[in-house]
């Protein structure tokens, strides 16, 4: 996120420096709204933190709720990115798949979704983006844990049993938020992912043994 | 919550006044927290549209942390009550008791809790006092979930099964905030106060018939 020095600059053709510069001004926009929350999350702010003129900030994202929605989105796809990565053979064993589901609602990108989705629950502007961009992400969440969880949708239940786990995911995120909650969170997913293998049927990981690289 | 005329207040005693205008600022409190989130939440405005004096509201409440601490904590206790008489003769159907478990987090309550709890990730003073409260308040939510779901602490997996079903709750009311979510809600509810009967053994209502009364 530090400056690029002149010769780096000629070096880089047009295009990747406009993309390099987009991804510094979402990555500080997560970053300020998980720090400093809606009221304190500015383009000038987030320009600044990112070493940006806020010309440039305001060329790629016209609008506060242009930059935020943008944001949230982007670093929520990099983290499905991530999370596929972690189970790379797919479906794996239940209750690693529970906890690497449940860590995505603990770090600074649910601090920042979260003060994105309060503040839309006041500002009219705001909302309509922040709810098609929650259906979106919630949506792609849900297909990632059904793959990895093994989980079949035509078992009666199965789809429900899924949802029920994001829910509680978003509420121990909730839960973490004043206070470092992590030894009780790991006691509640280790019984619900049990409570989850009852509901789907077979862990299809459950007997894989260990798991190589 | 409208005025009082002069003769009504010349008939109740001046304890029994004090103790109703403290009652109208913390309900004023809370629907101000929910309607417009902690950035216009002041003692002013809460004085305002409790029909109270700014003197009155700083004489009970001499800080805004101080108001809307105890209108959250005032509420919550308003809640636990009710939650209580709804099932007079303790433990009762599964179902029924995850469902009005979860409805504690889909109204006006939830919303100011969330903002006050938003709020106080960012702001050191607020922190330490929701911090205190939150934890106050989900002792009381735990305990009354445990009496009402008949559920025996010490069967293994039992405390972690009724704290998981809380933090769901919490999920799905993060869930209904933007949008109205209830008819997916009723299907997780359903589905969870299932998996649930499985970890905590039997049904204590589900054999009892037909609720008198």
């Amino acid at each position: 996120m530090g400056g690029v020095s002149t010769t780096e600059r000629e070096r880089v053709p047009k295009q990747d420096r406009s993309r390099a510069t987009r991804q510094r001004l979402l990555e500080a926009a997560v970053a300020c709204l998980a720090e400093h929350g809606w009221a304190g999350s500015t383009v000038a702010a987030v320009a600044e933190r990112a070493g940006v003129s806020r010309g440039a900030a305001q060329h790629h994202f016209p609008t506060r709720e242009d930059l935020f929605t943008a944001a949230v989105e982007y670093v929520a796809e990099e983290r499905s990115t991530a999370l596929r990565a972690l189970f790379p053979d797919g479906p794996a064993e239940r209750h690693a798949v529970v906890a690497a589901l449940v860590d995505l609602y603990t770090g600074p990108l649910f601090r920042a979704a979260l003060h994105l989705w309060v503040a839309a629950s006041d500002e009219e502007q705001l909302r309509g983006r922040v709810t098609e961009l929650e259906a979106r992400v919630g949506r792609e969440t849900h297909r990632i844990a059904v793959d990895l969880l093994g989980a079949d949708e035509t078992r009666p239940g199965a789809r429900e049993s899924v949802q029920g786990l994001l829910d509680m995911a978003r509420g121990l995120g909730l839960a973490n938020l004043l206070t470092d909650d992590t030894a009780r969170r790991q006691r509640v997913v280790a019984q619900w992912a049990a409570l989850l293998d009852q509901s789907l049927g077979r862990d299809p990981g459950g007997n894989a043994g260990g798991n190589p690289g």
